[in-house]
């Protein structure tokens, strides 16, 4: 896998595809006959809370990784987080043979911090803001001279991320629309270009729970727009876009859906009884987004990407 | 599909799996790394919590009543179940359009009475004991001539269970050990006659709660016992086996591994959490099997076959 200095083609998510295989698994597609119909279509979800590390990151941190030259791999990569993208890049370093520098937040979960330990990375707790966290990854790096995998804006995690989208589609041949959850937008963008390129009259939605509506606002204003409160159910989801994200979901996405929490919990709780999955709330975001509009995609193929299965099961909202 | 009147052949097995094509789902074989590092050794989860009626029933189900005369079909099919066979049977009866009378205790939880009812089937409600219920079932019989299927004891729905088993061995070729749950035996004797027909070397084990431990004395004493108490949290496998079911299991089992209450939770739990699926008490049974008998295993491919996902999801036990 070639590092990628522009937006990724069709080839260049094809080559991601190829990159990735050995590191991750291909997910299943999923399907209810009963949430079939309490939507009023036909559902098919794409299961990347059944991926590696739960959460669709690892495809975005392999095809990353894979993409450094020998001298970066010896040097060891480095980024900063407190969830998936931290347990992606440990354990996508580890079977790459590759270093790992994660910087974590104080409050990041038990469970999380110790799951990148677990992949045999390098810890460094820092403060609990951003700059926190930014000043003590510019240290690491300067310290050992890792490359920084940015979480989302990055072309090869973007490339990396398409592949779940690319698999959907290739297993569902004619769906007529695809709904994911935007949070700082590297999935969204995966999924747009791949659908665009591939399944060029495909409908592209994304979906965003109202209380950080940033990516809505963003995507109407065309600049990055921050939020005003952090406190959705959605965890996932409270990142702002990036530069490079910004420009694909305003070029290539349709619309973009903001839902209550209430409706986020709803979505979750039906996934869970009907489906059988674990799916986070971030994750149930596009079905509570379908549900909302229901008369909109009355009786379409609707394609829905889950982003992920990380959840506490001691501190469910219902 | 014909109707058996014999132990299952593999020949029948296959034709079985054949006549239920169209009414399941081929559910997706689940592997978790964290899993296999817990449990040392790779684990294949068969994953029939994501079977349509979230559970493996509708397979035999799907079998009995595809095997029925036309004369038989028009004049209905008849149950008596508070639970996820009586889904099954009404889910099939209304794919197959079949008139379907189910018998369920005043005390079977709505989510499934609203289920059954769902698929179009009449409920007649009896009391809670099984006498009652089969007093009302035999009264549902003489008026309307339906075919009774009984949920375990039935050679079709025995052929149709073993189809959950086929897709596993045919998904992984080179298992070594298999493990299913014991309630009634359904599952576990078509786990075992498939197993025993197509990969003879795989040891074949059953795994049932100790509070209800039924199976692994009737295994042993070779009758049918019954259990003192059926409080165990898995609520799929308080019945007690069948003549047939009896007779399958001691020749074909190799062994009955009992476990308590803590290591079905514990099981659970770690299924939810790692593999993110909704798998129900029952379902864990035979993962907490193979955790208390680890040193056993080591090492080995072992496939374990999830029975079913339907659990509520504001009473967990954790």
């Amino acid at each position: 896998m070639k590092k990628l200095t522009d937006i990724p083609t069709l080839e260049d998510i094809e080559m991601a595809h190829q990159a990735v295989q050995p590191f991750i698994h291909q997910t299943p597609v999923l399907t209810s006959q009963s949430l079939n119909a309490i939507a009023g279509c036909d559902v098919y979800f794409k299961c990347e809370n059944l991926q590696k590390v739960g959460a669709f990151k690892m495809r975005g941190a392999a095809c990353a990784l894979e993409a450094l030259t020998d001298a970066e791999k010896q040097r060891g990569i480095a980024t900063h987080s407190s969830g998936n993208h931290a347990q992606a890049v440990a354990l996508s370093a580890k079977l790459q043979g590759i270093p790992a520098h994660i910087v974590m937040p104080q409050n990041a979960p038990a469970i999380k911090r110790n799951a990148v330990k677990g992949y045999g990375a390098n810890i460094y707790t820092s403060g609990n803001t951003i700059q926190n966290r930014e000043a003590m990854l510019h240290e690491v790096v300067e310290k050992t001279g890792a490359t920084f995998i940015h979480p989302y804006d990055n072309y090869n995690v973007i490339a990396g991320q398409a592949t779940a989208s690319k698999e959907l589609h290739e297993t569902i041949k004619d769906l007529e629309v695809v709904i994911a959850p935007i949070g700082g937008g590297g999935l969204m963008s995966g999924t747009a270009l791949y659908t665009h390129y591939a399944r060029p009259n495909v409908a592209i939605v994304g979906a965003e729970p109202k209380l950080v509506d940033d990516a809505f606002r963003s995507f109407h204003s065309g600049k990055i727009e921050q939020n005003d409160r952090l406190d959705t159910i959605a965890d996932g989801l409270r990142t702002t876009l990036g530069e490079k994200t910004l420009a694909i979901i305003r070029k290539h996405v349709d619309e973009i859906i903001t839902v209550s929490e209430e409706e986020i919990i709803h979505a979750m709780r039906l996934i869970w009884e009907r489906l059988k999955v674990v799916v986070e709330p971030s994750g149930a975001v596009p079905f509570a987004a379908l549900l909302q509009q229901k008369a909109r995609f009355e009786g379409k193929k609707v394609g829905i990407i889950f982003s992920g299965g990380n959840v506490d099961v001691e501190e469910l909202p219902f």
